[in-house]
């Protein structure tokens, strides 16, 4: 976009916690733009928090991510910047930052050095990182922030296996219509989707039909799809309904697609 | 006002898929301001994304308004651009486009042909109407959009019927209060509302006494009260509490006002 | 900020109505920045429209402070702009203005006088505070507004008494985590707080152990903690989990702190 932009993922809601980390990057950066980019993260969820960084980094690839989803708050955890592939993050380290960095180059990992004297043990995001990130959306230089560090916390349970034609993940995210979400990237299992195959989706013990479909209004009411979603990733839907409900299922659990 | 705006009304909640589209609206026309005007519609509710648009229309005439409450999203109903005595709107051709064209003059109906190669089939909030919106907004001309239709998807069931002092119409929006909004305007019922006359509202089979008010402070607690809202529609409240709940109606149920 | 700000706090959630409030700010002040500070007050919930206040002040006191939740809309309650210490806000009189003014001074007190011709009497936010707030904000002068009226309503029950080591107050928000917050500033429990006591948290008849905590890592799962918030005051909060709900507390309950 033709002005810094920073964009935001936390779980804080549209509160009063959302309002002062704006405010923090305006008295920064007044010329930012700021990108809601998604707030209801469920409190402390870094699975889901690192999915909707992933999907945010895609939508906006040019913005500083800040990610506050942030459970150690005033404990030892590192605050960090990272920066690969021209992507710019910045957020705890505690795992959420990592899958978005998976397969990119020239990784730089700086521990956040902040003057943060007076910053409250209990809101980083508003004292801490979000000078940090307005400043960097502004231009600062990287080495202003902090020195550079080997590495980031990986979040391992972000993932998936395939298995022939059989494809395991876990629920990362469940969007505004209940549509289940995982991290499987449509490049993985593009031979499956654009076939004709029954399709079966497992959670927990229990076994459902379903159908590959390109998009909601080709299924009839009340069955279930397997398609592609607007970030590109594999998503269990309904026509119209929360596919989440029906399946019972929750972030985190284990899903399973298999293409028989 | 001063700069572009788009208007949204959607059923995206403010997630995602709503900072999405905000970004493919500042992609083509970053001086646009964006009125999230209303984003928790149920979802493919048209009733009410219909009555929010009239809403949005009367307090914004001068945005570009764009409406995203689109279940048939990658089938083949089409994509409009309504034009008529100086408003703009933007939406599917489901039908929520068209109870805020009546009674207007000039109606000019576009299909976008907007090039959508690489469109997601399941967003074209995002990949579609969103940079329609933006292009409309900052000055394009209509006809590099698409070509014109002769007509579009009308909504028969919003609306309402006079019979002498007794009004039938349906419920097409539950404010944040809990509040029971109706389509019908001002105009309508002048005669009716200013008067000192005792009024049931019929809800099913249920009556349940009420009194004509000008605001909601005039009632008694537990007093469900009738009166002209904010936008000069016919309303169904309480003081301080959701009428809705009382009466248990909802979005779509059919409702009479009857003033003996 | 470098810019005009109109900070707002109500009870109207993120729906039309708040977009209506922020349409009528920028046709007054095009160049203001409009900041949603806190819009999920519990309807007509004005001890708590009050501690938001006081949190929104303290985040960006150089911002004109509107507060709408207001349940005599329409009725004779006044509308007032209040200036005091270089603070501006603006909002109905029924003693939601009044706790963040204690303790300052030059308090000068304004009754609206605003043409409200055409005003819906159901919607002063939009038609009567949002223009006057954004008039205010863009740098007219006060004089303009309406004139002098010699003092505001009163919210009583907004403070705390302290006996010896017992502090007793009223909750008066629950934040987005569940955390339970009151009134008490840090300068009046510095002493407590920063000791090893044990303390105890009284919710109607019920004790609960509880310990002080600088931030929420420190304490075990399932563990209450009593530390000061991100906006200074003092609150009761579990490591990963709404406090609230364990205790059942709500807003407006009596609570007691007491560090033995």
């Amino acid at each position: 976009m033709d002005q810094p932009v920073v964009s935001l993922v936390t779980d804080f809601g549209h509160t009063e916690y959302l309002a002062a980390m704006k405010v923090a990057i305006w008295r920064e950066c007044p010329e930012c733009r700021v990108v809601d980019f998604y707030h209801d993260v469920l409190h402390g969820a870094l699975l889901q928090g690192a999915h909707l960084l992933v999907k945010a980094v895609a939508e906006i690839p040019d913005a500083v991510h800040l990610v506050v989803v942030d459970p150690g708050v005033g404990t030892d955890r590192r605050a960090l910047v990272v920066r690969t592939d021209g992507l710019t993050l910045v957020g705890p380290d505690n795992g959420i930052l990592e899958p978005v960095t998976r397969g990119t180059n020239d990784l730089e990992v700086r521990e956040i050095s902040f003057p943060a004297e007076g910053a409250s043990p209990v809101f980083h995001g508003r004292d801490l990182f979000s000078p940090v990130a307005a400043r960097l959306a502004r231009g600062d230089d990287i080495e202003t922030i902090g020195r550079k560090v080997p590495s980031l916390m990986a979040l391992p349970s972000y993932g998936f296996d395939r298995f022939g034609d059989r494809v395991m993940t876990r629920v990362v995210h469940v969007d505004v219509f209940g549509n289940v979400q995982t991290p499987v990237p449509v490049k993985a299992v593009a031979d499956l989707v654009d076939s004709d195959r029954n399709v079966t989706v497992w959670i927990a013990e229990d076994a459902h039909e379903a159908r590959f479909v390109r998009t909601y209004g080709e299924l009839d009411l009340e069955e279930l799809g397997v398609l592609i979603s607007s970030s590109g990733h594999l998503e269990v839907a309904l026509r119209e309904g929360p596919a989440a409900m029906l399946l019972g299922s929750r972030i985190g659990d284990e899903i399973a697609i298999d293409a028989e």
